[in-house]
């Protein structure tokens, strides 16, 4: 049934019948959470040999470095090695490092901050406000980091094959631009994929700033739950080629392959990139865990390793994401007021519901026992123009709580909708 | 022989010697080298059982957290409670990290510049010129870190129980002066330990900048070689006692214990830093590798546990530090040119030659195969004024080469001081 199209006594009658439902829910005292992007139990459980790993005996990486000891800024090389092909980098210009690729994008924001970055006229702290662009809906994180570096947001609507390119390219005129956050696969929350004509233009654009940088998140590279493997443009390569060698800088973790948090995260990009990154590094630390990184060697010892194991999370997470779907359109599919993505990877479905409505659906949801990200949080200081986009996470509950769920999410957005027509 | 009362002749006569006795050196091709302050690999093996924990199945703490999962930014609390004894640190006001206690300090240091830390006007960078206090001889990375970040070092001489504290309070009235740099025992290089009423003096003391900082990096804290078990003051509850509750910030890591590099860091301090430090720690990094946590909590639950295992570090280090002792002793205890430090643990023996000698020296040793830390490391901008000082590292190399090295190291330290009495 097409809400929008109901007379008021029809939405009324609905609303009647909905806010009877949801008070039922209420007294089922459900505590059910929506919120967490994080794997399961089950997932983890995949990378169980990593806790005995590398075994007693064994610490030494190929080239002979004994691995419990101090050094080695790039990483171990059979992990990079491993990783580069995956992440479309090549293993010279691909370093591992910590357990954290946010905290990788952190600091090589810093540095640009505090130091600047290769082709910069100077640190950005120098060149008074500067900005980042931001697809939206997109991930809080990267948003909260600007929001800390004082560094200011400039929203850019996410379309199916990635941020509105026009729109890109019209706002890099302004040399205030350093940048721009990506998520290419499986975007953090849409779950779209950049086009190769995406990619193209971000590597071919014209960019006031010379030191402008794509920040290029590849957090679900190897992420796929559906279709075919289909690797995202190799934006590095189409830098160098459009002569923009210096434009990307390429992040990756194992965090949602492996262990969330005891992961290795990696940084790729040109030869000067990585030189002035490490040249940074090498003043605040003597090098990364090497033992994590040969235990990840020996766990995942080549890219076929990483793409069976990927599989068995896939196996894992595709009946919840199905859910998700089959929940919604149950409840939401005719309704005129909630649409939807079906991604083939990552973590995330994005609902968006109707106009206005999402912080009601949100705190509705909250009185039901459903906690769902605070409505917002997929945008620039947590302020959703329309109020309408909720992020899904459905990989951590177990499949019979996700539905529960959703069930009670649907409802929430019916409800929402149906007071907000009435008001309206 | 005393060198430094020798007549002209007497002063030719044994450079001739000498002369023929460093060419016969270099004859011999070594390659050894003194510059390496990390564990040997036989100390390394002390910590095997790491590499296969926690082991299979084993990844709950205490709490009930799963390890293997994201967040909890404070670090696992059993690990905290055995450190937190060991570290002089209430244990909810310690945290545990990641691997490096140098990349706290950057950081911790970094957020000062940016944001400011807590009782400050606001951040350092703000303030125009800021200086930290450096005792000297001291450790390179403290200095090139304040060089990185544009921060001034001022020199304070180092004595047996720590740095000269006239000079410091003298220096603190300055507000630029935000912070001192402290290794508080078995010093990096000297070996000193600071004694109770230099602690005192530290807490005690009247600082200009509101905001003023002891950074107190504790990295040999449980590293005695010989003698009793004694901690150094408690400064963090000598500074609550003092009415200077946020003047210090601990650092500790178990790099030095287990694995180097593969350990974990720690930071402790009042609760209104730990508090800014996490506030600020939570923007850059969902959390810190808990199952690397969780190995070092099996492997060492309870402080009982540390103390035995760094019993075991300790007969191995023990020769070491006899032979550097002994060689010195053997060539240069009566020539009147050369004093060296006898710590009762840490990692390093500083040894002072004549005066304007020094670089001389690590350019003779290595003419003969031995590599020694660059004069002038050991001071900020690596420029040690009087040119005397040279760090030694014994613990990496086996025991035959470490003799070997320290014969070739104090006869170019005989040859260079008669090349300059006979120049002088």
């Amino acid at each position: 049934m097409d809400l929008t199209t109901l007379t008021h006594t029809e939405l009324s009658d609905r609303l009647e019948g909905l806010r009877k439902e949801h008070a039922r829910l209420k007294e089922r005292g459900l505590r059910l959470d929506l919120t967490r992007g994080k794997p399961s139990a089950e997932q983890l459980e995949l990378s169980e040999p990593l806790l005995s790993l590398p075994g007693g005996g064994d610490h030494s990486a190929e080239d002979g470095t004994d691995c419990r000891n101090y050094g080695g800024l790039k990483g171990l090389a059979e992990l990079r090695a491993t990783f580069a092909g995956l992440l479309q980098v090549p293993v010279e210009q691909l370093v591992a490092l910590g357990n954290s690729s946010l905290e990788l994008m952190y600091e090589s924001v810093v540095d640009a901050v505090l130091f600047g970055l290769p082709g910069a006229p100077g640190p950005w702290q120098r060149e008074g406000r500067t900005a980042m662009l931001c697809p939206v809906p997109g991930y809080d994180r990267h948003f909260a980091l600007c929001e800390k570096l004082g560094i200011d947001m400039i929203p850019v609507p996410m379309t199916e094959s990635g941020p509105d390119m026009d729109e890109v390219e019209r706002l890099v005129a302004d040399e205030r631009v350093k940048g721009i956050w990506c998520v290419p696969k499986y975007s953090n929350p849409t779950g779209a994929t950049y086009a190769p004509e995406t990619v193209r233009r971000l590597a071919a654009m014209e960019t006031a700033a010379p030191d402008f940088r794509v920040f290029w998140d590849n957090a679900y590279a190897v992420h796929q739950l559906q279709g075919d493997r289909e690797p995202v443009a190799d934006i590095l390569g189409l830098c160098a080629e459009y002569g923009n060698a210096d434009r990307v800088f390429v992040f990756g973790s194992t965090s949602k392959i492996t262990a969330a948090g005891s992961g290795v995260a990696f940084f790729g990009s040109s030869p000067a990139n990585v030189t002035w990154l490490l040249g940074h590094l090498s003043k605040r630390t003597i090098g990364p865990d090497k033992i994590n990184q040969l235990r990840h060697a020996r766990f995942l010892p080549d890219a076929e390793a990483v793409h069976a194991h990927m599989e068995r999370h896939a196996e894992l997470l595709r009946p919840k994401f199905e859910l998700v779907d089959a929940v919604l359109e149950k409840r939401l599919g005719d309704t005129g007021i909630a649409s939807w993505t079906r991604p083939q990877g990552g973590y995330f479905v994005s609902l968006d519901v109707l106009d206005g409505c999402a912080s009601r659906v949100v705190q509705l949801a909250k009185d039901a026992g459903v906690a769902l990200t605070p409505a917002g949080a997929t945008f620039p200081y947590g302020k959703d123009p329309r109020d309408r986009n909720i992020r899904i996470a459905p990989s951590y509950p177990r499949l019979e709580e996700l539905g529960d769920a959703l069930e009670g999410l649907a409802l929430c957005a019916e409800l929402a909708a149906v007071e907000k027509l009435l008001a309206g």
